[in-house]
């Protein structure tokens, strides 16, 4: 089974609207829900692969009950702490016409007590798992630490981790030696710089392959840097690739990263040769970006896509 | 007491972000949520006010327990007649400078068994109400006639009656007889348009004066209509009034209209003199646009402004 953690769930609402005029007052034409937060999105793709997997992490309140039940009733399995504090909700405003325009609600305040018990239910479901996905933003009051001490506490279960985080929780994370860990390149030039203690910035792909060594050098098994259109660099440790999309895919690139990491976790969990690992991760994520709704993705686009999906070693 | 009911609760979230930046992602610094609808703002001034009051209506879903919870908290009794549907929020983003943009969702399906079993609640609370207030739209479900039905009840049982709609449900509300109605300029409009059968539009203070007469003539005992910052037109059958603010005031007018219905609603029930009643309701309607946060007010505004208030008899 994958374990995915979500520990700042969320319930992502998106509104469609005629168009979107600042300081104007908007009638709402409908309003969808959906259970989100990258883990859980990272779960919802698993589960449409076939993959066994449960969802966990915390959420409380009112909105952490709609996202448990929304996540029940598309069949993906849940073990979520629950918390006293209220999820958050994202809301998405979708005009007919143009992109859409996105507000993200603060995390709620996790307490101590909270943060225990949920590392006392990790530890339990650690037992069925084979491989942990980690990712995500940590909500105020669960410690900077808090990936390093679920990945150190899955190796000591003899648990394989995939880590996609930004900042400080990252790079701490990093140095608690997961297997995978999946940054874009913003996340990647953050950590390259707090790596070398200044500002550096990751451009292209001679750029990135540098960063990858480095951050992988800091602890982690391998690092596995999206791009963009770009496509991904890849370093394992026992070498280097280049991946990169048949064709320009356009849409929405939310979800994008989840459905890379969901792809990288199957990945570690049938053992398959990285080239394959990083064609079937590609081909995921641009199914994910063609997809007309955020975090959804067609599995007939992802079956398209992945001849085409070109890996290359790196010298 | 004062009965408010208020069909389409709302819960009002407000969003404080830096700046609205349209197809880019805000991160929320801060979540405020009130309980609203328009008839709730009525009851939380009339409250403020020292009125006795109850606030009746429809609410359902998590949203509706969080409406019901919060005007409880804010020491507004509540009798609201639970739906199955969710209640609707209505989230307004607030930049650090600029204007509010808004975003309002559709209300909730209500059914048939609903609207007949609030019927049955209004009727019982009509027994200790001496004026009734009706404001806002109707959600889906509710007939076109409701306020109308509503209105017919309240004189059966010797109850004032105060209307602020608009469309249809106004226009057949009218004719239902109630003791005031409260258009703003563009429903006095749609009113008076609806009732010549072709459209008119109401600009100053000389049009607002026929329109009233003619929508007083429909069936309502009095028309107050609001025209921003020209102040009140009233006709009362017995005599018409110009009421003007003491200055321009700068500000928010949501909640404008409602502090004006919650101050003829007061003046109804005590029986306050015209100029009295249209005094308060000018200076309330004041202090709410100068109100840093929609839908509150401050009593020392009202108090420093009510002075000031002129009241023209219309020849």
């Amino acid at each position: 089974m994958i374990l995915t953690v979500t520990l700042n769930a969320a319930l992502d609402v998106t509104y469609r609207v005629d168009a979107l005029t600042p300081q104007t007052t908007h009638r709402v034409s409908t309003v969808t829900e959906r259970p989100g937060g990258k883990g859980v999105n990272v779960a919802r793709v698993l589960h449409a692969l076939g993959e066994q997997v449960l969802a966990t992490g915390l959420a409380g309140g009112a909105t952490g009950d709609r996202i448990r039940r929304l996540l029940a009733a598309s069949g993906v399995p849940e073990a979520f702490t629950p918390i006293a504090g209220e999820s958050r909700r994202t809301v998405v405003v979708a005009p007919d016409d143009g992109n859409a325009t996105g507000f993200w609600e603060p995390g709620p305040l996790v307490t101590t007590d909270e943060w225990a018990a949920f590392l006392a239910r990790y530890r339990e479901l650690l037992a069925g798992a084979r491989v942990v996905t980690l990712s995500g933003s940590l909500p105020p009051g669960v410690p900077d630490d808090g990936y390093a001490t679920l990945i150190g506490l899955a190796r000591a279960a003899g648990v394989a981790t995939v880590l996609d985080a930004d900042g400080g929780p990252a790079y701490l994370g990093v140095r608690a030696g997961p297997d995978v860990v999946k940054p874009n390149a913003a996340e990647l030039s953050r950590l390259h710089s707090r790596l070398l203690g200044r500002r550096i910035s990751v451009g292209g792909l001679a750029a990135a392959e540098v960063a990858a060594a480095a951050v992988r050098a800091l602890g982690a098994g391998s690092v596995v840097a999206s791009l963009s259109e770009v496509g991904l660099v890849a370093d394992s440790g026992d070498g280097s690739w280049h991946a990169a999309p048949p064709e320009k895919i356009d849409g929405n690139a939310t979800g994008a990263g989840d459905a890379l990491v969901a792809a990288l976790a199957r990945g570690l969990r049938h053992g398959q040769p990285w080239p394959e690992r990083l064609r079937d991760a590609v081909a995921l994520s641009a199914a994910a970006v063609a997809a007309p709704v955020a975090g959804e993705l067609s599995l007939a686009d992802y079956r398209r896509l992945r001849p085409g999906v070109t890996v290359t070693e790196l010298p």
